[in-house]
């Protein structure tokens, strides 16, 4: 079934908050096998709503709209539609019961405006809200849905998975079910060149690459009855990747972060690691702190911008910078060297670089960095060259760091 | 001129990323006074994104497209939009020698599908890509502009904001002037009461509040013949926040972040700066960091996750940890003054605290953090707790330390 998801608000329209509801009901109906082709945003605009519900009616069987359903009288859609439903609105008993005890709870007095959020369609299934006030609707007409909920994203999502899920599952015969395959070390045209064979006769399993920093995420989805059948209909396409893309997949799990592998790995070999960090500025070490229950590893690091900060702190010597320059492979390998010396780490990454946008020379541009990855008395060094402004050097640096990080360890524990 | 905005992009359509280009891009075009009407996602599906455009040709007067210009099979945003416009795309030379230029850098090879990105429509305004590899493009045709701009958010903003804006005042005859008003220290409800009466009464010039951690941003704009005249219309305003807001305010220019208002204070008053960290994790140094720079007046700090780390590399006393707790005041300030000491600054901060998900009790919940700031041998420390996850409590108390350091930076200069 084809799903329209329409947003409501002026709010989102203006730019003021970021539409985060519709990411979250995209990503809950491709869980659910239902195809999302279309969403929109529009303001609390009676004509505009109005031409978009039938215009969705035209051409999608599930129309989701969100927000607008409060009390105030710019809280519209409910009326749309309904309106375009050609449902009359009636008081809902049960939902202004709600409303009271509600209001009973919070101790706060109703306003006359409130008893609008229990004026319902009918026909319609209601669903109830227990998070706030305004109950969320799902109308049927000729096999064609319309479902409206709050905007609240706390209220959306407990309605949503609580509810709106269980009603679908009971309308539909099939379910989608989905890997996701995290590469880290491409880019994505390589990536995407080493599997446009695939890209191009794909039917059910499906593959869509996203990338991100330093990473591809290759979405591996199939449709079937159950999730067993699932599950073997997409094994042949997972042992494909796994042969083209070997160690450089970190995971197939959705909510495992590249970090969090790399902290896995680190306390599967019983090591620990420290970082020592110039230009990303301390970015690195709150990458690896991003996990949770990192404190079995990480326990100590160093942000060393100038000079005599990498003397002082980690022992890097004066003449190495003298000679080779701050940014250079020498100090990249004495600032990981004496952090994993200082920290007591078995591993210690450092980064020395020219984040810009001033410093440059045509020897050593902006963008020039060197990351070094000490572990257990041998010490690695790579140079890259980041383009882009200060945040994006910095970021790619730290994915950067991360990635090599990552292929020392699996050599390490090999 | 009534625009919409089309996020081309099945990554988008499914979920798995969130629109943050649609808010960003709404409200740089009601900055420069643009009527959004509409925003809309569709897959990297050619027959959706003809429709979508020629449908916007009829309604908009400005169709933005973001995304869908990579290199990949599935990128087709240009060529759709060019057959729409029935422009031709035709081989720019400028764009091929950037690509080279690009690939060059990084020092990665060019693969053949990287020079379908210099493929650009003639006639049109090509847009060069800073950090990319994607030019954008704005097509004009009977008075409608098509504005083509790359995905990735710190390509598009980078171009939007040299490129873009630019290019629509040319072609405007009234202009847009503002000023960014940005207060810290203050939540969105209570600048929102403080402004009400003003908030209602608006005309010429407006304000528009926009929240953000630890700190909310108000742009008053002012609509004019010439930057001249709005200046002078909006002046009176300006000096209506600066009462009502006095110190809170940190900055009225839009590109001025609170670190590098902080940045500058510290240069101003001829001091120095150091940082230790353990539930923010480097979070704080790379805010500072941020800063272009910082270098003469940030040279050193510590990430110090463990008790023994604290100990080791910033001499708190073990019995202080054993006495109050690592989450505690003193043990804030004991890793204040000793890393002032260790780095000879005459300012430190440090945080300590429970990031969570794990670890917290009664009464030292999850989300309690301590914040000290030693300036020129006074120690300050303050108490929080903040609300929800691992990644939400983190980012509020590097907010809260910027806030709070630069209280104590305004005491201290009085």
């Amino acid at each position: 079934m084809k799903v329209k998801i329409v947003s409501v608000g002026t709010e989102i329209l203006l730019g003021n908050i970021v539409n985060t509801n519709a990411a979250y009901l995209a990503k809950q109906c491709a869980n659910l096998g239902l195809s999302c082709y279309e969403q929109i945003t529009v303001g609390d605009n009676e004509e505009r709503l109005q031409e978009t519900i039938q215009q969705g009616l035209e051409t999608a069987d599930i129309i989701i709209l969100t927000g607008g359903l409060g009390p105030t009288k710019d809280d519209i859609t409910k009326e749309v539609a309904a309106k375009v439903m050609k449902y009359p609105l009636k008081l809902d008993e049960e939902s202004k019961e709600n409303i009271i005890n509600y209001f009973n709870l919070i101790g706060k007095p109703i306003t006359e405006n409130n008893w609008k959020q229990a004026m319902l369609p009918e026909p319609s299934h209601i669903l109830k809200n227990e998070n706030g006030t305004a109950p969320g609707v799902i109308m049927e007409k000729n096999g064609k849905y319309v479902v409206l909920l709050p905007g609240p994203p706390e209220e959306l999502s407990v309605m949503f998975e609580k509810q709106v899920i269980p009603f679908f599952k009971s309308i539909s015969e099939e379910i989608i079910y989905s890997h996701m395959v995290k590469i880290c070390g491409h880019g994505e045209s390589k990536v995407d060149e080493e599997i446009t064979d695939l890209l191009e006769n794909q039917t059910n399993p499906t593959i869509a690459p996203y990338a991100k920093s330093g990473e591809v995420h290759l979405r591996v989805t199939s449709k079937a009855k159950n999730e067993e059948e699932a599950e073997t209909l997409m094994q042949p396409m997972l042992l494909k990747l796994k042969e083209r893309f070997g160690d450089s997949i970190y995971t197939m799990e959705e909510h495992i972060t590249l970090e969090e592998s790399i902290v896995t790995l680190i306390k599967k070999n019983k090591l620990s690691i420290s970082t020592v960090e110039s230009c990303t500025g301390g970015l690195l070490a709150a990458r690896l702190i991003n996990v949770s229950g990192v404190s079995s590893v990480y326990q100590l690091g160093h942000i060393t911008y100038s000079e005599e900060a990498k003397i002082k702190a980690v022992g890097v010597k004066k003449e190495t910078i003298d000679t080779f320059g701050v940014v250079s492979e020498e100090v990249a390998k004495e600032m990981a060297i004496g952090e994993a010396k200082f920290s007591n780490t078995k591993i210690a990454v450092s980064v020395t670089g020219l984040a810009g946008p001033n410093g440059g020379t045509k020897e050593k541009p902006v963008g020039l960095v060197y990351i070094a990855c000490y572990i257990c008395g041998n010490v690695y060094v790579k140079r890259f060259i980041f383009p882009g402004n200060r945040i994006k050097i910095r970021n790619n640096a730290v994915s950067s760091a991360l990635v090599f990080l990552r292929e020392k360890l699996l050599q390490y524990s090999k």
